[in-house]
């Protein structure tokens, strides 16, 4: 009697936001701006294409205005501190993203401290950072709320329940890790949080029933690490090499699905899980961002 | 052949802390203001005149200045917000502490956001949480830096080890254990974050090598629970009542000593563990910020 492997695909709960997002957006009167979501990226050197084209997609499906934004050829970290001042001021732009993580000499941090935290869409400012922190949060990283959606989608065992978090970012595993330790409402999560440098992953997870793994490892997760029966929501995504791809590369997570079939009670597919929720959750997030700025005008500075 | 249990005393690691404090004074000039730090609390209403008494009398003995600032009887929270606006204009005042947790109608959060995060010397602001969760911190709560210089000082096994934090509020639970589970030069532990809804203690530490434990509870820690060996940095300090002290309350510790003694391999005493250190980090956190805003000129806003 082996275990059937549920498959946790990510549609459903993509068209639950989705739905959300539109009866939202139902509100808006003619006279009223478009929702627009500003997108700062360093252009065709960008690893990223990938997820801008599904942003701008599930944007225009929505109505919501998606408003490149590549920095120049050749541009470094003034250009885009210059950019994200730009945006910041600019009444007709409701949420801004910011390309991360960038190489040397960019500064992510020092960008992205400028931003308002109302515009801040992703959650990744200091200030976001830290009014979820302070248990008062705005704006949360998208991946983050993704993964305790799709959890909760479908009933994972994780509300009150031992969990792993694989994974320490500032941006993925520790908003992660906070959100799930929230009390009652939050999800009441006895949290343990794993990371590239802790010596037995296995132990370390033995006794947890759904490991979120956000450590961007292909691979990782086998079922020689993984505890028998447990859900696993992979949140860790990398491009592989891959010579019959168009573009030469595919997308896996951390997962091996392979190993974890007939093994695991659940898991979320790369792709078509953690990501396309992000991607929802960021539209949301863009929507509510536009009411809040409609109602306060302008927000906090 | 039982284990001998290590007492875990504060009064070398405060020592250590105050000899930093004291060097760094010794580059003041003569006219440079005196480094002051401001207690705004309300008065004797408040449990915690214990504390204030400890800080005044730590900040005489190093040379701070340690201003009151009791709000009048009867005061609500528009006189709590006055008072912390007044007190981060004022150039004079380098550091300020407000009293928490604070009881209804008081808003504890609202007030100290008010703050710029150069003078909120105990890193309890969303300014300064959102630093630390962003890997960029400025202050730190200090009762967190306290647990870890005590297990640093003693050579506790946590640095790259699993460890346990009990507790998950944002001023203290949840910021240790960010601050445990950070990179090298951080502490790069494991960390397991268990609270009160854990639903069974013993078995989610027992393979953890140390535990911080941050409930306010207690005898919440016996040898019942902790695994044989371990070291407990018992953080949580309650009053209880005891007849025989003046005052009629004396304060306690999470562990339970008598029970603990030849189990653990080492636990820090309450009152003269954690507490005199978290005061000496207080201090060292006030000179800091009278640094900054030195070199500076008035902080961020």
């Amino acid at each position: 009697m082996g275990i059937v492997t549920q498959r946790l695909d990510g549609a459903p709960v993509t068209a639950a936001l989705d739905e959300g997002t539109r009866a939202a957006l139902r509100t808006r009167s003619p006279t009223d701006p478009l929702p627009t979501l500003a997108s700062v990226h360093r252009g065709v050197d960008s690893p990223f294409q990938f997820y801008r084209r599904r942003q701008l997609k599930a944007a225009e499906a929505l109505g919501i205005r998606f408003q490149d934004e590549p920095l120049p050829p050749g541009a470094g970290p003034r250009e885009l501190v210059e950019r994200v001042r730009r945006l910041d001021a600019d009444p007709s732009v409701h949420a801004v993203l910011v390309e991360h993580p960038l190489p040397d000499p960019f500064d992510f941090g020092a960008a992205i401290a400028l931003l308002r935290p109302e515009k801040d869409v992703d959650g990744v400012s200091p200030a976001n950072l830290g009014r979820l922190l302070a248990g008062r949060p705005m704006h949360v990283p998208a991946v983050a709320l993704a993964a305790i959606d799709i959890a909760r989608h479908y009933g994972l065992p994780f509300e009150g329940e031992p969990v792993a978090v694989i994974g320490r970012s500032e941006t993925v595993g520790l908003p992660l890790a906070i959100l799930l330790a929230a009390r009652p409402p939050g999800p009441n999560a006895t949290v343990t949080i794993a990371h590239s440098r802790t010596h037995d992953l296995r132990q370390t997870i033995a006794n947890t029933r759904t490991i979120f793994s956000c450590a961007g490892k292909p691979g990782l997760l086998t079922r020689e690490v993984v505890p028998e029966g447990a859900a696993v929501v992979d949140v860790g995504i990398s491009s592989v090499p891959d010579p019959s791809r168009p573009g030469g590369s595919r997308s896996v997570g951390d997962a091996n699905p392979e190993s974890l079939e007939g093994w695991a009670s659940a898991l979320t597919p790369v792709p078509g899980g953690v990501g396309p929720v992000t991607v929802a959750e960021l539209m949301r997030g863009t929507v509510r961002a536009w009411e809040r700025l409609r109602t306060e005008g302008g927000g906090s500075r």
